[in-house]
């Protein structure tokens, strides 16, 4: 399919060579894992074998040996046989998709879960052919017109029951395949206008969606790890599932949080107004964080770009949080990047990808550096030191009352002032990327 | 205090006089309840009474005949003197306040809180002369250089117990002056960078200060309702408090959620990248609106702007909102406005205060007109009939599982498509204002 | 094509009927101008005859009855009946279109001005039918692939030629048409990245363009007026028609700035940071206005949502600016809004213009309201008096220096304050709409 | 003034001293220059002397040795001492201020102007004790509460009087210091409100302020760089100066482009929606390009941060283009920065700087070697070169024409598709980083 991408190596110090690798290595080892076992990249089918460059204002730029366009079993077979190859020549051990994307949308959900067995069978397959895996697997809620409504939250009950039948589907695939997640975007779970919308009772909707999820999953004997993905809007105007914490707190208040895990993608993410790392880091720190789509937004700009990540300062936080809590347990960073619509040859999307894999190592290597010389979370420590003895410590034990404060506020008197250091910090972090 | 400022009345059909209600008339029965009661406004003490005008490029513009300027305790007492008379003139019940605001910060807290004695004695006089009430006292946990790193979140355990201290003094002051509630604000509970936070263990923190104000306020029998106000950001870089579903979200994960409701500020809803009745709609279909700061942002400035709300629309939403929910319990209508600094004169803070009242008496009688007419709401009930039977009721009950959605679904096939209509709820809705 | 909707009347005081005017009568004499007169209202061939629902992340919802899909000349025709139909039923006098809307791209230049002359003739025989005119015509540089990295600034000489090529042909169908203008939309217009882009050369190979329109037609003997539509971004990171002044700067800066005006488009200065009304109001001031494509956005999404404009104290100033200059010379309303893709029936295609023109057509009566009065253009006028007479009117006159302005500052000593008065402008605006 | 800040030197490979610098050294040739001729570095008398941590929601938090708050010329001198003594310390060779931060507003033009006298003289004493330049002064018409209707713009002519008051004065002392340029930032030119607001007349007045000034700097024989800063908002809803095409287009319709150029921001580029290079690059294509205010913004904030840049790909990419330019003429990289408020101590003074002196060093660097390596140069030429010979010479020498272009389109059919490969320009880059 790519006959003119053979060998994807870093061609030396001082080229700038792009199709190879300069920093990535899978199989070197570093604080304790490979750096394949830290980063357990992903390739998404949507965007790479699937996306064309379509935009708001364009037509499809793109055109790809492996696919003729057509809905044929054929032609769905090509396009995942390029993903393997890919998979293949990238030294990338897991792929995504969507049901929808792998196999065509039939003229009923009978057909369309026949042509899905088809491509389940080949796809299984091609894994035990190459050894490559399933991060997780999902179901497309909101690009057929039926959902424009909503998936789980569509007014019309028979929707509702056209989505539940499509999740159940892709659970039973998903368990088949040995898919390590299930992950759920709700594209369209959310509203336009708040003028037609019951806004609690399509929450209490879709509440009730995620628990039929989780008793199916136990029914079928799967262990995956359910995720649900958050984003602020686009394509809604409102998505229920915003950000990191408004999921948390979803979850919490439908008692569903010991079921879900999340999928962060930092473009979401900076588009819900928050940085890069900061749902992942959330999102870790109150043992949420399931996997990431590790894609990159641009924040001067309103919609998805689901760029690569270029940014090494970012790539070395995330990597900082996720080896800080001991790496991936069912996750991994999943490739949700397309390349530019003007980005039309075979060349750009191997490009595309080796840039992402190794701003993803360098970040890996950087962080490793950080936490190995202690210098800035010794710091870091110091800064709460007050908590760790005497009063600090009763607060952290729950022993605290406002009068035990306000007796030791009054004994000790106006507290010392201390700086924040932030420039300091930033100083050394800018030394380490 | 205001000479100038004697009647405020409406003065004809034909008139723009603006120091004049055309609108609102506190005794008017609508809907079974005085507009006074819908409404419960609020006059705040910060922006109105010590605002003077300056902002980060320039001074002060503003001087008040009731204000010296001084810290002395008569100027205190001037001004407490100044806002219930204009609570006097305006017709309205509430006022609010922080600890800071209306009393000086002393050399120590013994000192701060000996003068803050002596004012809320002075505050209960006037309550008792005018029947004023007090809607909310908070703490201000952000001014002082002691909070620049936070004050619940502090990582200065020193400063942490000045912060209780606070919180425990207003607990007290809030319960002697009869206020319905307690509002918190977290000012500087965030972050203004990831690499010198320990964004768990602040978050753990501010838990465990709740928890402590919770037990301290059972202890003196206060039944104020307990307000969190969300914020995304400003003055940090991040707030913890981001919005509504952040901080229920908050909430549940800790098991606070029992003791807390929110005060939402349409002016953060907006930073925080939702519509201005986006909380509030939130809020309230969750059981957790306690009040509202009835201020408006501009949602092309990044900043808050503290405006009075202009826009018909919203405040008719935000009134059928309250009024679909039975009115408010213990909250109101609190104007957390500040008239712009270039509005120098006493008249302008009349008229920003007039315009603000009227605004929301035109959203309430429209909001009563739409609610009467039916015609919307029966609009969005008929949208969700399919889940008032059959299938569509066994989820809502918590009877359906995905094998019989998708039964189901394969039994009824593609279901039939279903305008929104919003251009429709959008044109009836406007010819509503 | 549409027959359900027969009759666009309003159908009496208590109505919501939607299907009718409630505010606009086109014959009705306002100010000394039929509210026709000043509106000129057009439809767009785009969004309302082309346009079925696909966003980025979803297909098609939308079938109509008058389109089989297909590109054969009578499936165009009969769009086109549809859209005559369509202003005949709504009283509209205007449409606008571009060249590859109206008629489809063949498989070389030549074949697509073949059919594309087959579809003018058939537009000229409606107009005569029905008396409808042509407002603009415009080239669509941004859809093909070709186009992906631009028209007029495509890096590539060949695409340029392209696009001149399509700009030549618009200009003489615009012209045979008796269309009024002719809009530049540069959708591609701009960079992607800096880091490929030579920015300099591209605007200059822009301005070529531009001095090559403004020849042609000058040969051909068109009058119409030339129009450069602005848009921040979208399709491109950045689009160097940023904002009305950027473009009246480009245009300056080029020396063209007596051949071109401007077409604003509301959604369009919202997403570059201004109010809604702003750059209608700069183009206006500097007799730079040409035309309005009057749709709206929503400030808190990110990206063209071109909506019909639903509020009211917008569609008011926007009059009133209208009004102010004397109404349009060659211009219009051209609603270039589109219906939400889940406003899937024809009758929203109606219900969504209506309320477009009705709520011009209130703002229209509320800025008939608000010159006849006087009292908001005298208190503004009042405002700035001091530069009516003495030192202020030798600034005016260009008779000032900074010398006698020194001598006349040391002279009058501190200036007295005067209060900006924001909040009662406003309240007195509030209470016309 | 700072005893604890001695040496500022590297101190050795694997250290992260901050107080030292790792990337720069002033006299180290660099493409013909030392890096600072390219460089030009200034500190700015206002954050980094006057600057006490205030916020909108908080106090100052910093105590300075050298400043007792007092308005005594003492204080003035010993603050001005200060800078002096960090330019030696940090090695360099610029500083700026405002008439207001350097010397305090007395209680009349006559006084302030008297007190500004003497601290001239105090600096031109130091300026000749240390070799060290003023880069530019500029007026403060913003700050004083007179200004909180704008300056040059204000609806009193008594105020716009007192502007050219001080406006004069500043050309006058900026003279005599051996100022390289004068700034114009105007804060608070602009409107909060279209409502009170007659935008064409302050346009004019301004126009007409900046005529004068041209006048008068000729008259008294000074050749400092006249230099326009543009901001989109804040503290106003707008600023008439935009962002740099903005003025610029300003500048044309007023004949003034000959006697302004700019000096940029960035942290005003971002907040007016464009990337952080984006006015440095279009102004310096232009020929506009004055000096630099190197620092930087949040994006995800809306309002300005002052920060020291962190981001070494946009150091990397504004040094290129100064390169590109031959270095700058009479500007310099001005640091208009602040520290955070929480950064309390002296030392965070120090490492700000020298954190912003290294990461422009870092850039100028890796621009150095982008443009000596010439590779993506060569890839950007060979980008357009279509346009080198044939038919796109013809347009860029003007002599095509629609007609030529469209013969040209048609005898060479459908042009060859070219990919804009921005993930291979951007890995390259970031290979340099």
């Amino acid at each position: 399919m790519f006959p003119n991408v053979n060998k994807i190596k870093y061609a030396g110090p001082d080229s700038v060579d792009p199709m190879s690798y300069r920093y990535y290595n899978s199989s070197e080892v570093i604080m304790g894992k490979t750096m394949q076992e830290w980063c357990r990249f992903s390739i998404c089918n949507w965007h790479t074998f699937r996306g064309k460059g379509a935009d708001p204002f364009g037509f499809p730029t793109m055109t790809r040996v492996f696919d003729d366009e057509s809905n044929s079993m054929e032609n769905c077979k090509r396009r995942i046989d390029a993903m393997f190859e890919m998979l293949v020549k990238l030294d990338v051990p897991y792929y995504t998709f969507h049901d929808r994307d792998v196999s065509p949308e039939g003229k009923n959900l009978e057909e369309s879960n026949k042509m899905l067995d088809e491509i389940v069978d080949y796809l299984e397959m091609k894994q035990k052919e190459t050894g490559k895996k399933l991060l997780w697997a999902t179901q497309n809620l909101f690009s057929h017109a039926r959902y424009m409504n909503g998936g789980a939250t569509n007014p019309d009950a028979n929707v509702f029951a056209y989505a539940c039948a499509q999740a159940k589907k892709v659970l039973e695939i998903n368990h088949k395949l040995g898919g390590e997640n299930v992950v759920f975007w709700g594209g369209r779970e959310g509203y336009q206008s708040v003028l037609n919308t019951d806004v609690k009772r399509e929450m209490d909707h879709m509440a009730a969606f995620f628990k039929m999820v989780v008793d199916y999953k136990a029914k079928i004997g799967s262990n995956a790890q359910l995720l649900i993905e958050p984003k602020p809007r686009e394509p809604t105007k409102h998505q229920y599932d915003y950000d990191a914490q408004t999921v948390i707190g979803f979850l919490y208040t439908y008692g569903l949080q010991d079921h879900f895990k999340l999928n962060i993608e930092p473009n979401h993410t900076t588009l819900a107004g928050h940085d890069y790392e900061h749902d992942i880091l959330v999102s870790s720190k109150f043992g949420m964080l399931g996997s990431v789509d590790c894609n990159s937004g641009d924040p001067l700009l309103g919609w998805d770009t689901d760029m690569f990540c270029t940014d090494i300062k970012k790539t070395t936080l995330v990597m900082k949080i996720i080896m800080e809590s001991g790496g991936f347990a069912t996750g991994g960073l999943n490739f949700d990047c397309k390349v530019r619509r003007e980005s039309t040859e075979d060349r750009d999307l191997f490009i595309g990808h080796i840039g992402g894999i190794d701003n993803f190592a360098r970040g890996l290597r950087n962080a490793a550096k950080i936490i190995n010389d202690g210098v800035m979370d010794g710091m870091v420590k110091e800064r709460y030191s007050t908590f760790d003895e005497g009063f600090g410590k009763t607060v952290e034990d729950g022993k605290a009352t406002l009068e035990s404060a306000a007796e030791y506020a009054a004994s000790v008197g106006e507290p010392k002032q201390t700086s924040g250091r932030q420039e300091e910090y930033e100083m050394i972090f800018n030394r380490y990327v």
